[in-house]
């Protein structure tokens, strides 16, 4: 209401006028220049406050910050200029927030982005077209199914003759764009319910007649979905909210590479089969990229079993996707293109803001088993995107990627695919020649866990009995928490922690410390110093924590 | 990977040092230069365009777009600069895309934004923090705990008491952002399941065990959702996401009016309770600003039938929300504070960029129903807004609306609630004088719909038996359906059209146009622009469709 460039002085007061000047495009250079004032103090103010913090946050705690954000009022008339709301955004949050693109933070899977990023997000935004429908978006719904093509390909190499047939078939989907990974995976089991509990003679399916219906008439009494005990969230969620109940997404043990125990998982198979005979496999879920430890199932064989067995064949490569543009990597991922669906997501490996994820579907008709229409949006046989997709309204979040990858082409995405993973191998020998630290997980991909453990405690650990190791590793529990937790808090570096499921006689659940390496200005040498920092604190202010 | 400063000619590549380039940040003047040249070309290369260009698109057929856009191949080296991406986008995107901006643009929920909304969602991008958890978002989870209390108070209206305590605590929701009003119905119903099929003893909740073991649990065989017939698709959509089946989700029809028949929902809910003992109700919605025509249901009387019976009371209100701002209309919304759960979308009325859905519970422990966990995020205890939550990762949207809120006041969003209502109403009595227009459903809120009829056929069918109603009907659907088309063919201006339900004998199933009105900048003039088209139009190139 009250741009800088204005006059007004004293209280703020939201008139008509100043109501419609925001509205206005800017007609004149000096109402331009004060624009152009603004972005670039966005731009500047921003990167200068990240360039003068390496680290990743000002050490307040989340306590005395929520303190400051104790106001549940809006004011009557403005408040405050926008100018000073940027100044705001810039010296009370930013100092305040993560600094993802640190190259010290190294914990999670979000991290510095290249910066036209921020301008092909910032032309989303101007347009702020919704690819509901083509009404709101025309061309643009365009763009989007040629750019869901394009990753389809990548995955599924199909050919010409395919593509050509569908990227712009107004009656077929190759995938959507969806909030995120979760609603990825939400809609792939989604589909996958829906083609399984399919209308049939007298009975209009799943989706009009509800879950009971559909296993009364199926003879079912449960579906289950299988993944490795380290599959996300997401998929526990899944069943939880599709109805099916997150119990019955079933967890398979790993093998001693963190891969899902393929004999495990035919034995799972064979049990159901011979002593539930009703109850059916929803989806088979192969992991390309596990959150935990970045390990990627063995999908050739995943995709055989699927196969043999008729199940629905799922693989949540969210986060290991687009190692597929590596040439030196992407034999990991060798399978993915016998998916029936595959989940990927923009803003973890494709470098793309917050948020994009991203489902596809081998068949251009499965996503026919969700299509809603209405009168006014979404209309039988229109372009309109809206028709298959779990979310209603969307932003045209495709454009970003569609300028991404020709911006970056294969290979440069393939270059920081190749500097995470190569990085992660070389930070995990540095880690094996620290006596005091363990590697627990190797890095497949370019995650990796490991945890500080004092070369002392390592041989007692060797020699112990099960109930000293059980012991010693809820000590170790504790004292890497803590490491993690005060890394963190002094706010120079971070790397996360999560929790590995070991048997008792071996210890029990072990605390890790998590590394995600996705930024190419992190190096072994700043690597080198979080170790050290870590190392520091373990033997200086923690040092009574590692003491067992 | 090639920045246009670069020196690169001829063929793109990339490499390891082009690749660190545009992640780093800009350190000396020549290359900010060049930053903000690109911002610059992006606000004002589209700004100019559209302005150019005061119609809504360019008339380039779909089918015609659509063979430009069909390479599903992804080059190998960098295809493009960022300045030809970023030239590619205005020059051949934005002209072929919808200006939603125009002030001819009058049809979809979609509409013009005050600039700053393009600043703040270009910090939210540089940002790029992840409010799924503390770790990935710190200050920003705070801040989004704060806009959500400020929206809910607008809302409900509960004490500084409350407020207080749970404007920051970390182990109660007041709401949550989600991607739009489809995820926002949709996680309302989800929680509304959760409570309703609750764990209890010896059986674990609907979300563990799934929806036919809780129907079993509770003796139940269906769950309804009850909402008038002009309910937004998504309703039934969550019902066929959440198991319980679309078809049970049950319209209600409604009075001249347009708003939910009392009458017809209390015998509804009678006939329930007596013929059908085994079927619970899960949730009554109430409207606040139906898709198709703005109208609101008697939200209060609503209110007491839910409560007398304890039903779960959501209402949609991801159009009317806002109009709480006005003091002068806020009364139609009276008995929204009385709702267990509301929807409410920000890039619709709080005039927020694509896209930003709200979902608010009155009961602040109402979201632990639908919490999740996890060993690395959303840790019991933890401030980690991803624990109760549909979507896992989730951009900081809350900071738009949070510095939005600052800028505009209550009173600026006020303003541009009552330039809305009061222009539909202007426009309905401009509808109401031209002899060929008629008036179908008058304004409520800043919708309205109306068609195109000819002065005698409206004569005619006065007169007219049933069959001769319906014959007459057919053919002004389809003129209107014509005249809709054309009209945003020929790009200028945009109406959109929807079909309203009605009886048989009234003449059945009538296409309208219908008018929404957000934008600041629309004027009686303009709209009368609009009107002048549609009837040239009528009377010329498509008479014959008129004729009857």
């Amino acid at each position: 209401m009250n741009e800088a460039g204005g006059t007004r002085r004293g209280g703020l007061v939201a008139t008509p006028e100043t109501l419609r000047r925001v509205f206005v495009m800017r007609e004149n250079d000096s109402a331009r220049e004060t624009l152009v004032k603004y972005m670039e103090q966005i731009l500047f103010g921003l990167q200068d406050f990240l360039r003068r913090h390496v680290g990743i946050t000002e050490e307040v705690p989340i306590k005395e910050l929520s303190s400051r954000y104790m106001d549940s009022t809006i004011s009557l008339e403005p408040e405050k200029r926008l100018a000073e709301v940027i100044t705001g955004l810039i010296k009370e949050i930013a100092p305040h927030a993560v600094n993802v693109s640190s190259p010290y933070f190294v914990g999670h899977m979000t991290g510095a982005m290249p910066f036209f990023m921020v301008h092909l997000q910032t032309i989303v935004a101007a347009l702020n077209q919704n690819v509901v429908k083509v009404e709101t978006s025309k061309v643009v719904s365009i763009v989007e199914k040629e750019t869901l093509a394009k990753i389809h390909r990548l995955i599924f190499k199909l050919d010409d003759g395919f593509y050509n047939a569908h990227i712009q078939s107004p009656s077929t989907s190759l995938g959507g764009f969806v909030e995120d990974g979760t609603l990825a995976n939400l809609t792939a089991l989604w589909v996958a319910r829906d083609r399984l509990l399919a209308p049939r003679d007298g009975f209009e399916g799943v989706e009009r007649e509800g879950v009971p219906a559909a296993y009364k008439e199926y003879g079912i009494d449960r579906l289950v979905v299988i993944v490795s005990q380290l599959g996300h969230y997401s998929l526990r969620k899944s069943g939880g909210v599709l109805g099916i109940g997150n119990q019955n997404v079933l967890p398979v043990p790993v093998d001693r590479h963190n891969k899902i125990d393929v004999n495990r998982l035919r034995a799972l198979l064979d049990d159901l089969r011979a002593n539930e005979p009703k109850t059916r496999v929803l989806a088979l879920v192969g992991i390309a990229g596990a959150t935990e430890t970045g390990t990627v199932d063995p999908l050739e064989r995943l995709a055989d079993i699927a196969q043999e067995r008729g199940i629905h064949f799922h693989v949540d490569a969210a986060w290991g996707g687009p190692t597929l543009f590596s040439e030196k990597y992407r034999h990991v991922l060798s399978g993915i293109e016998r998916a029936d669906s595959v989940t990927i997501d923009g803003h973890k490996q494709f470098y793309m803001p917050m948020t994009c994820g991203m489902v596809y579907f081998k068949d251009p008709n499965a996503m026919d088993a969700i299509a809603y229409h209405s009168n006014y949006v979404a209309r039988p046989g229109s372009v309109d995107l809206g028709i298959r997709s779990l979310a209603g309204s969307r932003p045209s979040t495709a454009l970003i990627l569609h300028g991404a990858l020709k911006v970056m082409g294969q290979r440069g995405y393939a270059l920081l695919i190749d500097h995470g993973i190569d990085l992660a191998r070389e930070f995990a020998l540095e880690i094996q020649r620290r006596p005091n630290f363990q590697l627990l997980t190797p890095p497949e991909l370019n995650i990796l866990t490991y945890r500080y453990c004092p070369a002392n405690v390592q041989e007692w650990l060797d020699a112990a009995n099960c109930e000293e190791r059980r012991r010693i590793t809820i000590r170790l529990n504790r004292g890497n928490m803590l490491l993690q937790r005060r890394q963190r808090e002094h706010g120079k570096s971070f790397v996360s922690r999560t929790t590995l499921r070991r048997p008792e006689q071996r210890g029990g659940d072990m605390v890790v410390l998590r590394s995600v390496l996705m930024n190419p200005m992190t190096t072994i040498g700043i690597l080198k110093e979080i170790l050290d920092e870590q190392e520091a604190m373990a033997r200086g202010e923690l040092a009574k924590a590692f003491t067992v």
